[in-house]
């Protein structure tokens, strides 16, 4: 093979004196070196084949860190790191310690933004472009956003204000038809038709030969005079600029000698400008290419033949729809809403059964939750199925238009604790928080996948808002019952009596808090364990009655114990003036990494070992037998 | 002036057999009736006063409630609600125990959707529409939505939902060219230019003149006609049609004949419309079109002049808006947004000092906080003023765009605890909660006006992101210092020493917490009263020295018990290992209805009183001399 040009390229500048065929030949490069890589860590394999060059061209015509690019989502940046002084460190993506697997400002100069939500790329921008104006600077600023971010709303409020905020900022819309499932709704329509429309492959064509025939000077004059062409000629022009944002495009998102005579051309603009580019997700990788959704994300895989191994045990998302279909088929007002997230909520499951009930909105999920509100008012039970992370999103719909008006909706939140590789913006770590607050809503955790069936359908049957949290992966693998029972409402489970201290574990957490109580009563506590299941309402007449028993109550929660369920319990035993003290075991108020699960839960003391160590003071208050015991 | 058409008017079956001219009389005397009656009440004069034709119209069509009318923000619901049975009633608007402000799904039958934050009613249209479609119902759902709605993102999230999910859908796009504000950006130039082309304007009169000579079914024909070629000429529908609406207008929004044609017309379609009618806010009363802001929605006022009493002291929002000017005076990378709420929000008192400096980015929480992180990555310091209430549309970028990038940006929450007459859409009473699990905000309440200057001048030096929440309407009308001085991060008040009882006043109900103080001390017991200041960080280390001196410590927060500042205050003692007893003191776990202020803290239990009873226990378990000495 040779000499790599890749082991050359060390930093940005170090891209600018090659030429576009040695650029070509760099992409290939990158191509193969994150499809070894990747194989090994796993990661967003699929987006950053579809980027290489389009990153390529961007470093090449613009100047990072003094230029600025804003990736929406910014999964796509792997390219961005290879080329700003992380080629190195690529190999330990998403791993313990390694390169986070999204852009991050703690991490490199040339991360100036970070993001892990869609659709944030073009206001984050905008306020770079107006700061940059405002200070008079000349530098450029760039957002990058696939066609998903599209069928976001934030999107559109940043439209509606760029062409009167700036005159010089450029967005880069990244348009390969996918968000994570194939995109949905009326823009994606729309970019499709422009895409496919005939004028358009002549035309492109045409400039792409003639750019690649005359190159240089010359040919930035023939793009323009061709981009001139086709705005004139071509209707896609009209969205945008309706927004006031000048339409280029679509030119091939991997064309390099293409993208470099644009960019070039469009750093001169002094107006707003949109670039339509088509890509490829996955391009390079056959695998990748006939299984976009797989390889949007994923683990490691082969990186011949992309075949991933086999899932040991049924994760709860696939609990999740399972349970829904089965529920569905007997209730004909039971309908499942996704926010663009099929195959990672489940529902790409229920959908083949239940097609007419299966509404995947786009990367809107407010709109989603407003959507789901309007049907419940017609006698519907909407199940909403958001990752706790982006539930964030429509807070304001669960609280005004849900719990408000007290709708049926189901909020099935996927991902509700540490998500674990993904990192911070990923973790949901708060939903018990934002939730707890808000009236008439009911919020749940199983302690594993059977208590998931049956908690969804108690939300199934309960007349008002509900909430169940469940984690990312596999749970303990418990059987499933043939069909799910009802739980009551807002009472705990159980497990084993004691009394001397008490131990609630909530959902994820419960496996620790049944840890906890084996450990204590081998030590001659006589300990009790209980299955929380309810947030809200809690069961607080067990509590009190543990609570007057007990010397301490133990609460676990895969949550920041800020605001979150413990602190549910000390409010209760506060008005029900019980001063049993409480040892309360969750994530601590800062923003946790990402990492492995188990790592990240010993280091930041939601163990075992914590419990004990803060129960101390407890136990030793304890009648004396019991320190002899141990 | 003889019999009133409207005393006749009890349901809408009663307006369906009038004739044109009739209903022409009808508006007039709603006219006049609103204007009378609100003079005395207060409310949203301007924007009904723009509706009474629409919304005649609407009904002389529409058969509700089994046809849906969902109004976005609702405040322009009067005349619906006078013609649905609530004529009588209507001088009860907004009074305690009396008409709610907004559509209330528990109010009337007819009010099929609630809400009173904007962008909703298309999602929750589509989702009525869906549900009808499931069952095979044949019934009408309108979503009647201002031109400011479509500044926010979640009406583009339905746009881009609407065409791929039902065939019938009616949108009316109620455009006046305001919001509360004049609106901004891209939509509103865009709208503007719809309705000033001229094309239109020949085409418009052409087709209203014929059908006030035709009438009847002739008539249809030729607005359908007229509608038709209208679409031929002109651009106007580009946008909203690659959303795949078919676009009807711009029609006169107060022609009813025309409207009622139009209606006709367009519950024949099979598939989903927008028609974009031309009202005038404030029509029909002089003073209302001339102070569109100050109509928009107001107290009582005089009937014939408009005018309004002065307010008799500052409020909060005009403080905030001094301050800043005075700080933005010395520090040049100061900026202030506002998401369409300058004067609610005191900013256009900003605007006129820093033009530059000020951005109004419409009804778009979300884009405002990132456009707002985005103008911080590169040193500029932002001050986002959104109310309590319209800040939970911006949870997520507050978390994952500020917190998580630990970017300096100000919350300044405006209209903070219980907002009173506006009722539940707009009560404050949920940002504690969902704020204090985020890491690296730090959150403050001010105690009066003049800490609220101190407060934002501490957010303003401090490096990372805050929050300052402050009540609607004046405070106790302090004295504001020359020039405000920062505080120490963190750290409460001690306003007078006590060992007894500590009480905690945080914000707006520092004066009670005062009160309680006072009545405790004039019982004989010693009682410290703090300042709380900080909600986070919490000072930890006064309470924990107050905690281990006293029997009892009491809080009072102007926002639900449930996740707020008690809450806090119960999770330091805990994990402090401190079993002091908490009194907490806030809004109880339901949804408060509109009313008095003052009225409203009484009935739910937010008073001295209720401390009183709360704390009894506590004071009996004091020495004896202390209660000989009461």
């Amino acid at each position: 093979m040779g000499k790599l040009l890749l082991d050359t390229i060390n930093s940005p500048a170090d891209i600018k004196s090659l030429s576009v065929r040695q650029l070509e030949s760099l992409a290939e490069e990158i191509r193969e070196y994150l499809i070894q890589i990747l194989a090994k860590t796993g990661g967003h394999l699929g987006p950053n084949l579809g980027v290489v060059e389009l990153t390529l061209a961007m470093h090449y015509v613009f100047d990072t860190p003094s230029d600025k690019f804003v990736f929406d989502v910014s999964h796509q940046t792997y390219v961005h790191k290879l080329l700003t002084g992380r080629r190195q460190q690529l190999s330990t993506m998403r791993q313990p310690g390694g390169l986070n697997g999204f852009m991050l400002r703690t991490e490199s100069e040339h991360d100036c933004y970070g993001a892990g939500h869609a659709g944030t790329a073009l206001s984050a921008a905008l306020g770079m472009a107006v700061a940059r104006d405002l200070v008079g600077g000349r530098n450029h600023v760039l957002a990058v956003a696939g066609d998903a971010a599209f069928t976001n709303g934030i999107s559109f409020e940043a439209l509606n204000n760029i062409a009167q905020r700036t005159k010089r900022m450029i967005v880069v819309l990244n348009d390969n038809e996918w968000s994570i499932d194939r995109n949905v709704g009326a823009i994606a329509s729309y970019l499709h038709k422009i895409v496919t429309n005939e004028h358009y492959s002549n035309l492109h064509d045409t400039a792409t030969r003639l750019v690649e025939r005359l190159g240089g000077k010359a040919a930035r004059h023939v793009v323009r005079k061709a981009e001139e062409a086709a705005k004139g000629m071509l209707w896609p022009s009209m969205l945008f600029e309706e927004f006031g944002l000048t339409y280029y495009g679509p030119v091939d998102g991997h064309n390099i000698g293409l993208l470099i005579e644009t960019f070039q051309f469009l750093k001169s603009q002094d107006r707003p400008v949109l670039l339509h580019a088509i890509t490829q997700k996955g391009r390079g990788f056959q695998p990748a290419l006939e299984k976009q959704k797989k390889f949007h994300g994923l683990g490691p895989y082969d990186p011949h033949t992309g075949e991933t191994k086999p899932a040991a045990q049924k994760t709860y998302s696939e609990i999740f729809a399972e349970t829904l279909v089965k529920l569905a088929d007997k209730n004909p007002k039971l309908v499942a809403i996704t926010a663009a997230m099929p195959n990672g909520t489940g529902l790409d499951l229920f959908r083949p059964h239940h097609p007419q009930k299966y509404f995947d909105v786009g990367i809107a999920e407010e709109h989603g939750v407003i959507f789901a509100a309007g049907l419940a008012t017609m006698g519907f039970k909407p199940f909403c199925a958001i990752y706790s992370t982006f539930l964030q999103r429509a807070f304001d719909p669960v609280m005004h238009d849900v719990c408000l008006q007290n709708l049926p909706v189901v909020f099935c939140m996927d991902r509700a604790g540490l998500s674990g590789d993904d990192g911070p913006t990923h973790h949901g770590l708060f939903d018990i928080g934002y939730l707890r607050g808000l009236p008439n809503i009911i919020q749940m955790a199983p302690k594993d996948e059977d208590e998931l069936a049956d908690m969804l359908y108690t939300a199934m049957l309960h007349p008002g808002p509900s909430a169940i949290r469940y984690p990312r992966g596999a749970g303990p693998g418990v059987k499933i019952k043939s069909y799910p029972v009802p739980l009551p409402i807002g009472r705990a489970e159980v497990v084993s009596d004691g009394d001397e201290i008490a131990v609630f574990g909530l959902g994820t957490l419960f496996p620790m808090a049944r840890e906890l109580a084996l450990r204590l009563q081998g030590d001659g506590y006589s300990t009790a364990l209980i299955n929380a299941r309810f947030i809200k309402p809690l069961d607080r007449d067990l509590l009190a009655g543990y609570a007057e028993r007990v010397s301490a109550i133990v609460t676990f929660e895969d949550h920041v114990l800020m605001a979150g369920f413990g602190s549910a319990v000390l409010e209760a035993l506060s008005e029900m003036r019980l001063e049993t003290p409480v040892v309360r075991i969750g994530w601590p108020d800062r923003f946790i990494e990402h990492g492995k699960v188990d790592a990240l839960r010993a280091k930041y003391g939601v163990s075992v070992e914590a419990a004990l160590e803060k129960l101390a003071p407890y136990l030793e208050r304890l009648p004396r037998k019991r320190l002899l015991a141990r």
